[in-house]
């Protein structure tokens, strides 16, 4: 039950995939617990440089020998609109001066900037020999993947939607993350709008394992055992576990974070686009709160998350959680403050015991 | 694995309830087929009368000696603003006209018949013995579940959040529907707002399951044997599915939205308030879209019922699928034409070879 063609193929013991936390999160000293301890750590490379990116695979490749992984954001197209920008800092400026944010010209993220270092973290992955890559907010080209299949590295996309999950597979790609409606941080729709990627895992991985052929890792909400046992009866060859990992003494995560994430309550998460512009699940605090009434004038991903950028980490720094952005799946009030290891032991024991 | 106290408790030989749709589809034929087959059929008596529910019991027994439930919409409070039935109807015409529906003035619904009709319809089912009540849109009082304790009647109330289903547990019902974000038709919600209450299944399951000590009921996108199995691996006694349900030869439905929902693909569904004034899920089609433009000036529930009854009936007439309300899960693509026999041996066969 536990084992099959693709845990294998991941050279894992256990069908578990930490999920590619970006921002801090994914140290290199919580990836290698995770590959140490028979899943699949990743290291969410969504917001570091190309630089960093080898920096770290040198640092997990030093603490384990395991197979690990590397998740990467497909930059897409962008419009800078000065108008959006001016309202969207106009808004900002009130968090700013409460956080006491030295005012300095924010710098602009720039479409080719994107394509080039996303271009470079790709050649990273290659040099490195890192094993494993996957994807977050699109695919790869035609190009870049064969690129990864001359280079024997296992591709995996994301998809929230059948339509997503069809085109992961038709790319060639290894395996797909299907990504259901409760799971925390980013939603990684690229086909559609939003409204019609929020689909309950429990639908979308029977509707994805039905049309693909590649193996279904399922996400959002799985917390435990029966998470790991639903997720295996409705056709996921594994699981992706972010929250549940978020909150382990091994994480990155800002305490404060994970403090928040251990005191939620049911219905505490939320869907916004303050942060980044893009749609995002996390726990409601004041800037959601606040902001929220001004969605729509808000910019596109990547502009809001640069503009919002210092007042995150000024809220951090400061120890006030208001304003940081708390990631987190719908099953939050779940999580556990637990060692890498007696998270995967646990979780492995709960789903032999309900199958019996 | 299959049967447990709860199901011994309602005498049903599989973990299958059928969804109370109401509007016609689970007739007597339909509901007493399924009570044959082995799963516990319910009457949608949300909008029929006490004397029309009288009937409909009665029929039921005369065609299977089996246990089966009634559901029932508990009514709440609203407001009757002159001003929003003014914009809604001016909405609204353009669809008479074009409906051919000759203008009469539409019956508005008031707080004191939906109260006297309710408690009415508790009165039929305690003197009929119904074995099995459930409830949407909120709770009996405890005076009524007093009554039903009295007459041994089994209760069951239908949560969208953990702590709909604590009320429902302190109240002393003897079990939980949780509806989860994936369901089709009516939200249930009765605590807090819409947003909230979009929990999908594989989380609001195990939630529910660790707080409450009564038996988990899921709903919401269960379409076969893997929905079965991972909703009872995530802590649930036993399912009840709507959708797939409806598609069933016996079943009620209009021809319509069967085929509606035979057709559907991936992302066909959406949440609207437009037919009723209560948010419900179904199959978008021109309705939706157009009055969803206008979400915000909808009357509440059950006025906007009201208001568009003639052309939801005008439409189904005409074989229109446009204007009708197509309720259906986002499992939808899942569903298949066949009898409940067929239906409940495919589920019960499939979560037997997923359970291995």
């Amino acid at each position: 039950m536990f084992t099959n063609n693709f845990t294998n193929l991941l050279k894992i013991d256990f069908p578990i995939i930490q999920a590619p936390m970006a921002g801090g999160i994914t140290t290199s000293k919580f990836v290698a617990a995770v590959c140490n301890n028979g899943a699949l750590g990743m290291i969410g490379a969504g917001y570091i440089s190309p630089i960093q990116l080898r920096e770290q695979i040198r640092e997990v490749k030093e603490l384990t020998s395991n197979s690990f992984g590397v998740n990467l954001f497909v930059p897409g197209e962008f419009e800078i609109s000065e108008n959006k920008i001016e309202i969207a800092n106009r808004l900002l400026n009130r968090y700013r001066e409460q956080l006491n944010i030295q005012e300095e010209k924010v710098t602009l993220p720039s479409v080719e900037d994107g394509f080039q270092s996303y271009m470079q973290q790709i050649q990273v992955v290659i040099e490195e020999k890192v094993p494993i890559c996957s994807f977050t907010f699109g695919v790869p080209t035609a190009d870049v993947m064969r690129k990864f299949k001359q280079h024997n590295v296992t591709t995996i996309g994301t998809a929230t939607t059948v339509a997503e999950a069809i085109s992961i597979e038709k790319l060639g790609m290894d395996a797909v993350v299907v990504q259901g409606s409760e799971a925390g941080g980013h939603r990684g729709n690229f086909i559609g709008d939003h409204e019609e990627s929020l689909i309950g895992l429990m639908t979308l991985i029977p509707q994805v394992a039905d049309i693909v052929n590649i193996p279904v890792i399922a996400a959002g909400g799985i917390m435990d055992g029966r998470g790991l046992m639903a997720s295996l009866c409705s056709g996921a060859k594994a699981v992706q576990m972010g929250t549940a990992f978020l909150t382990c003494e091994e994480s990155g995560a800002h305490p404060l974070h994970k403090e928040a994430i251990m005191h939620s309550k049911d219905g505490d998460t939320t869907l916004t686009r303050t942060f980044s512009g893009k749609w995002a699940r996390g726990i409601n605090n004041k800037f959601i709160m606040e902001m929220g009434e001004y969605e729509d004038t808000i910019p596109n991903f990547p502009i809001q998350n640069a503009l919002t950028q210092s007042i995150r980490k000024a809220s951090a720094h400061q120890n006030n959680k208001e304003y940081m952005s708390l990631w987190a799946g719908q099953n939050a009030k779940l999580a556990r403050v637990e060692t890498v290891e007696q998270l995967v032991q646990r979780v492995m024991n709960e789903a032999r015991k309900v199958n019996g």
